[in-house]
């Protein structure tokens, strides 16, 4: 028997994986080869009252310097302490495993560099959709494949609240309010609701699919506060759903274009289909096509599913590296072009007094547009969406427009 | 460089697998970390044409005995020469990947085995769905889970007849002839209409979740020749879609139960959203909840994907076994419950001279039903739901029901 996992954080995750481990730990035995066992669970607070109390430590340096672990699962989550720790147990030749997406966008390629050079893995399984097999597949199963672009539906939170708005026509407030109550939003939900948490996820998904670390920095996110249940109505009367989508998509000159914003998705793509607090992430390679991964994108034990998949898999390969890795990369790099640079056909909503004499200037401007219509549209309102070219382009006219017209609303097509 | 990679069969799949390892060779090298090529093509026939004609052989000693060839793919199909090449392959210590899923179906657990005992791989991401990562998110991303049920449209053939019949209202023989004309369906469709297909796929997945093999024969399939258009009708009046299912699923005392056959799934089910050829499988385990796997289930390109997704991993691996395997079974052993012990929930179409005066003896017999109504239903026509019961007490009401009306229909709802 060896007591040679240790925990890192007791929080929501950290919980889950223990009773996961320990729930299915014959199970899991059997696929290891050998006895395995949770020996510490690091955290600053104490549980008198849990079954494995005795297991609890306060001091990092335990972990670190005890022969007998072999794998950490790091899911105490933020870039400070989980850097620290997961540089120095890594250096140790220690395998570390995580859930910590903002770690992982942030130092990636870097924490991975040194698990190959010590012997051991860095893996990552559950930064991405919860418990829903996307880093593994991406990297192994697709990799006789030049991955062309991958699109998803990335975070549970702001997808449980654009169903609301879509389903039950409650206004973004109050389905943010719903979320907060049913514990799907945290108290400040702006990492969400920003787009963060999403981008942080497309990073990962393109540093792997790509092989060059792309830094949230280098990516344009816009969030889904602006979304109104006016965008809503006129995006289901021309055929589509408000999602918000990151997406990484490699061009024909080989730079990346890469961007996390809400999008009217048309209801016939199956990512249209995925509501609540579920995910989906949509792979396109130049062997397989289209490949779509669903499930729950956060949760205890979802996301416990992925970190216990990702220690066995260490378990089963103790001083093997197992070989994720892609380069380093720079900020000032322009690997990732400017979004203002590439083509998209965009839904817009204006206000104005009289907007229905703005029409044949709008159709000047865009050429070819399709206006949409909604139940009792006020008089002073006009959707329409433009035609696919340079975003740029497209703001350089609504630039104009302003003038005689306010920009009430702007949303990318999918 | 080593030309250390050969294939076996240059058909569909052969031939895809070989486009796209040249095709994406260059970073397919930088994922192994050295220079692999493929040596070898074996096929009976030549092809003067193709730009690999040099690399063609027509003894299979030729790749048997060269040393420098690590792994090779078995895209030959059938359990005859390829059970022969594949065991002999492996006994030398020579790697083997395969979309052959009736080979796989038949001799797994033995071909895991010899691969184990001479520490190399027996890899068969291929053998179902296609290009479709599923293998490998089962069998490490959800390791930490008891899988509790799997089911999955896993024939696109029939998925594609089946489309045709719900949204173009084609008869099943047309919608035959359509698949065969389009090359989805052979020209002897037996395998797929007749749930053959299905079943080995279920058996695969069956064998790699519950840790032992599941054979075909252990199996009731029924496959989706008597389905009608009635059927479809009646089906969509009710809120349900009639796909070709496989599933496997263990029960509460440990025993597994699995069938192949046409089932009605709620229009609500992702499932009932999957459309065409391409297939889909749900994944449920204990920790992640519900996990779905979409793509193109066949075709040239998406399944050499995944064949050159296990090249790529036995490449990186070599001389160490992937450490996939399930224990053998035999046949006499009852771990697969008879279906018809199962419990189930009924939709009967029936056929009676004055069908509505058998109701309230319908009603008897089955308690709380459901009755579904079409326009233009014929008076002799009846069609209901059953509640959920054991098999074999519907069958035995059907019984004594077929002597005053005939059975037109019967299918598991999902």
């Amino acid at each position: 028997m060896s007591k040679n996992v240790a925990v890192i954080g007791y929080g929501v995750v950290g919980s889950g994986t223990v009773e996961l481990f320990m729930k299915n730990r014959e199970s899991i035995n059997k696929k290891i080869g050998r006895e395995c066992d949770i020996k510490y669970i690091l955290d600053i607070r104490d549980f008198p009252d849990s079954p494995f109390a005795d297991r609890i430590v306060h001091d990092f340096e335990t972990i670190l310097n005890d022969d007998e672990i072999e794998v950490v699962a790091e899911v105490v989550g933020g870039t400070t302490f989980a850097y620290d720790y997961t540089k120095r147990l890594l250096q140790k030749g220690k395998s570390v495993v995580t859930s910590n997406k903002a770690l992982v966008a942030a130092k990636g390629a870097e924490l991975l560099k040194i698990a190959q050079d010590n012997n051991c893995s860095y893996l990552f399984e559950a930064s991405v959709g919860g418990g829903i097999p996307i880093i593994r597949p991406i990297y192994k199963c697709l990799a006789g494949n030049q991955i062309l672009q991958i699109s998803g539906i990335l975070n549970g939170t702001t997808n449980f609240i654009l169903t609301k708005m879509i389903k039950d026509q409650m206004s973004f407030e109050d389905a943010l309010k719903l979320a907060q109550q049913l514990g799907y939003a945290e108290a400040d939900p702006t990492a969400d609701v920003e787009g963060d948490d999403a981008c942080r996820k497309i990073c990962i998904l393109g540093s792997l699919a790509y092989g060059k670390h792309i830094y949230p920095e280098m990516i344009h996110k816009s969030g889904i506060t602006r979304v109104t249940l006016d965008d809503v109505e006129y995006a289901a009367n021309a055929g589509y759903v408000i999602k918000l989508i990151g997406s990484v998509k490699k061009l024909d000159d080989g730079t990346l274009s890469a961007i996390v914003c809400p999008r009217l998705v048309p209801k016939s793509n199956l990512l249209a289909s995925v509501d609540d607090v579920f995910n989906a992430i949509s792979v396109t390679g130049d062997g397989v096509g289209d490949v779509l991964f669903y499930g729950a994108g956060a949760g205890k034990l979802p996301t416990a599913s992925a970190v216990v998949g990702d220690i066995i898999d260490c378990l089963k390969h103790i001083h093997k590296a197992l070989n994720i890795s892609w380069e380093d990369s720079s900020l000032d790099e322009k690997f990732v072009v400017r979004y203002k640079d590439t083509n998209c056909s965009m839904y817009v909503r204006i206000k104005a007094d009289d907007a229905q004499a703005l029409k044949p200037a709008i159709s000047e401007m865009f050429g070819k547009l399709m206006y949409i219509e909604r139940e009792n549209r006020p008089d002073n309102e006009l959707a329409f969406i433009t035609p696919n070219m340079v975003e740029s382009d497209i703001d350089a006219n609504l630039a104009i427009l302003s003038h005689s017209a306010e920009i009430a609303s702007k949303i990318r097509i999918f």
